[in-house]
């Protein structure tokens, strides 16, 4: 895989994942059978060095996925424009992974972990949901082959 | 293309290009010569029915972009999570495009646009800026070949 150019921008793996962790929402970027590359916002839920996201039956990004698997993912967490310093401070993560499609105990297990993780405070009416729903949702798993992460502008040296 | 699956979540053309004028990023994906998709987030300008960004003279998007021109581009304005409702309400847009490298007035035109755009209150010093940084500073063009936006959950009918 490409290295990054900017060494001093790279962050540790460890932030990186926290980053994952954290961000309320990623852009999933896959390729259609055409070669045209496709980048949507996800919720979703990183657990077990495993991205998982929920969808509905049908839809763009499981035609891509399904023609072919290899995505990558992007979070961005703190963002902030400095005007007077033409650029921004921002850290940022990409997951490249190959997503397939979670059955059975994994899947449940995923959508629990996607409750936790939105709504906390409503987890016995969410596990109402996910069952009521249980027919009409597919859940992606992307198994992660690297994760890297970016900072910018870069920290001082300590 | 592919059509969007669920109509009711389609945004107008309009409100697409709002979103791609007002926010204050957005998610660049590309895919590399392995054929690899890569998902990277920008500071960027809409103008003319075109987006741009600067870049440095080398680096993981330029090779890719090198290799293979298609593109898309995410961005994602209002977002906020309804833990109660196990879902989330958002806007986004996505453009799909060709890159190239921007040169000569256009270039610049691009430049100046980008500066308007993140740094206002420092246009002159930011013309020094762009100045000085002339030699180390690529510009990138998207032709825009298609615009699609998405609002979740769907507004509803007046």
């Amino acid at each position: 895989m490409t290295t990054m150019r900017r060494k001093d921008k790279e962050i540790a793996a460890e932030e990186a994942v926290r980053l994952l962790t954290e961000c309320e929402y990623g852009v999933l970027s896959t390729i259609d059978a055409d070669g045209q590359p496709y980048g949507i916002p996800l919720n979703y839920v990183y657990t077990d060095h495993q991205l998982y996201f929920h969808c509905a039956l049908s839809g763009h990004k499981l035609d891509n996925i399904q023609s072919n698997p290899r995505v990558s993912f992007c979070v961005v967490g703190h963002c902030k424009v400095l005007p007077s310093r033409f650029g921004t401070e921002y850290e940022s993560a990409v997951a490249f992974g190959v997503a397939s499609e979670a059955h059975g105990p994994e899947r449940h297990a995923a959508l629990l972990a996607l409750l936790s993780k939105y709504s906390a405070d409503y987890m016995e009416e969410g596990k109402a949901y996910i069952q009521k729903h249980d027919a009409d949702t597919r859940v992606i798993k992307i198994s992660i082959t690297r994760i890297s992460g970016k900072i910018s502008p870069a920290k001082p040296k300590p």
